[in-house]
């Protein structure tokens, strides 16, 4: 009842995952949604190590680790020592004694590879600038939900070259997926990242890196977007808007893609802005669905990294 | 080992429940609170969403789920997207995918009403502006452990005809009390909901406005009062002390009341504010068994509307 | 599996400890770390009421509570009337009908106490300016993990005669230890703690107050530090510098103490300051068992003042 190669692992990137971990740890949320699976990791604890504000994240790891039976500490910087400059390769040696689990939203990307060098329990990407693998897991369950499988779809990213986008190229090229991201020039995607994707893809899937949105969303399976100005961004919200304008998943954009295709989005949503109204709400909308899943796909991540009971 | 037509539902107003539902809950209340029903609703998750401070609400609820075998997430605007500004509707279609209940406090009853539509998971009123069910639930249920019944008796809410005194109103009028509010002008209940409760006592039961505290008082089983200037009102607190002087419940009002009568309070108290120190202290005063009512009397409502395991 | 005689009682001062109860939590909290004793406090609840940042408290009392199948509530100033102004007289007897335990973190020893007063369910000090015996119990058994007793050691506590160190003095003697407190001209320990440690101390171990570190490490087995400005007295760490550099603890004054001697700090550390890079991250260094003891150390006292199930 859990992907047993995990097991003491972290989860810093999509790449930390391989095809086979990949596949396994989707079909056991598959079966924890369903309530095939029900593992049990009794009494532990999960510290949520948040510099940034969090509804789903939050929530959902929370949720998860409750109906396992064990609990979640919230230790963001308000209410720690963490806020009063304690150094991190301190404060990940501290925790370290005391949890089972970490879950880390921050910055740098370097500054969760420190706490996870010196925490020797499992440390979790629960979003950095550079990565956001546990959106991804809950994406690929949606997608397969709705298609059955993953290898040989197209799923393709319109607007920031952001963290889900370097997360997105990952997941997709690990499942066998062609993926294509449509941004604004000066908004890719990281270079490193792209690279790391096409090794996996090693052309037998299509990695595709484009400023036309209409040439990235022809015949795909799923059209994702994400808000144009991420968190700590939002100054620059009114400068970017007329840049991603020609980047909205509008009704448009969406007849371009498979007739079948769904339409995902990590939330929160900006109505009128990276999608319209009419998108959100309509009948190829996932979101909610993919929402929920971040519940199910956190929960065998969990399960696995810590061992069922 | 709890009430069954309730679960799954909303309680947003008291004017939610009929009169058998309300007996079924103070009699299961006070089953919880003699020991004699233990009921159980392993691994739920019950969602606080506070947009005021709360000190009894939220402590009550978060014991009485873990009581229960569950567990209590805070989901207060500083630590969610809803303080960035993600809209209600989207919130509620979320929360409601990972959660089994929530308890909203917040200032417009509409905003309660928008998070129970699109919520399907049952949502509590933990106070709005226009009522506070769950304290009026634990009031009852420390009459009828004074008196061994409610049918018949005398209330008089003398103050504000706030939230507090909408709610006691709908709750007497169901439980076949006669209801007296006493406040000065221009701080009557809600209009609305004095015409539910006339509706509700059917000239069966007495249901009074008046300006007149003197005679509110007269022969009654029960005074209560609340602060002057609740929560967001603290910058009218000075203009209003004048005003509300007369609807003080000091020992000259007691003295009017009925010789067994007893004192409640939904704190926090303002010691010769709305209340003396030697009522609020002295031996016809229940108020800490009301506190402690809080508990007993939500954990009947989250059994009742999750039902037990 | 629990220190029978403690059961319902507050722990406010390290004197409320007998040297008896004081071995027999030690004795448990070993027991706790090697898995001989797993006792259970299913569905209790302890209350933190914390006035000042916590990390290792915090998370160490939560992560107690988890093993024991318990939860923690989170009552900080911020989310509680508390911070409204409500007196603690009231607050307090609205949480002991909820909760079962209190652990409280607060400035005047004498507020701790007004609560303890007031509840009747254990109240735990979890850190006033006058005392942190949680740390302590944790430091001593640290200090028994390291030697296999404590009667007839030496604790040489060098800096800030703060909180810290009025509790090492009254927890060592009543360990039967020898302690020495080295700290500037008008930074000495609680002159009435001094006078309860000699007490306690009887003559029959050592008891030293000095301004003379070198003299206070000669032959210790454990030196002991605190950060030289506590939390609230940031403002005052530049002008304590000068006066306080003498009292570092590096290669020098350790090599002093005796050859196999350890070196403790309740932590966060400020290295270059109170300690040494060297010594903190050296061979000779105890503080990361240390502050894994506090979760031993105290999930045996909150067993003990509960009962266990």
């Amino acid at each position: 009842m859990s992907v047993a190669s995990l097991k003491g692992r972290d989860l810093l990137s999509m790449a930390d995952l391989n095809p086979a971990e990949l596949q396994e740890l989707l079909a056991l949320a598959a079966d924890l949604k369903s309530g095939k699976a029900q593992p049990t990791c009794k009494n532990k604890v999960l510290g949520l190590v948040f510099s940034k504000a969090s509804t789903r994240t939050r929530v959902s790891f929370s949720v998860a680790m409750c109906h396992l039976g064990g609990q979640v500490l919230d230790l963001n910087a308000g209410v720690t020592q963490v806020g009063r400059g304690e150094p991190t390769v301190d404060t990940a040696r501290v925790l370290d004694r005391y949890l089972d689990v970490l879950a880390i939203r921050t910055f740098e990307q370097s500054e969760l590879e420190t706490f996870a060098h010196f925490a020797k329990i499992p440390v979790i990407n629960a979003l950095t600038d550079l990565e956001h693998p546990c959106q991804v897991l809950a994406d690929l369950q949606t997608v397969q939900e709705e298609f059955g499988t993953l290898a040989g779809l197209t799923l393709t990213y319109v607007g920031d070259g952001n963290n889900m986008a370097n997360s997105i190229l990952l997941g997709c090229a690990l499942a066998g997926m062609h993926v294509r991201i449509a941004c604004p020039d000066g908004y890719a995607p990281d270079a490193s990242i792209i690279e790391k994707t096409q090794a996996i893809a090693a052309e037998k899937t299509e990695v595709l890196i484009t400023a036309d949105p209409a040439l990235a969303a022809k015949g795909a399976q799923v059209l994702y977007t994400d808000v144009w100005a991420s968190m700590g961004q939002e100054s620059e919200a009114e400068s970017r808007t007329p840049l991603f304008q020609p980047y909205q998943i509008n009704d448009q954009l969406l007849s371009l893609a498979d007739p079948n295709a769904i339409v995902l989005h990590c939330l929160p949503a900006h109505r009128g802005e990276e999608i319209t109204e009419s998108v959100l709400e309509g009948k190829q909308s996932r979101v909610w669905d993919e929402a929920e899943n971040r519940l199910h796909a956190q929960k065998a991540l969990l399960v696995s990294v810590l061992g069922a009971d």
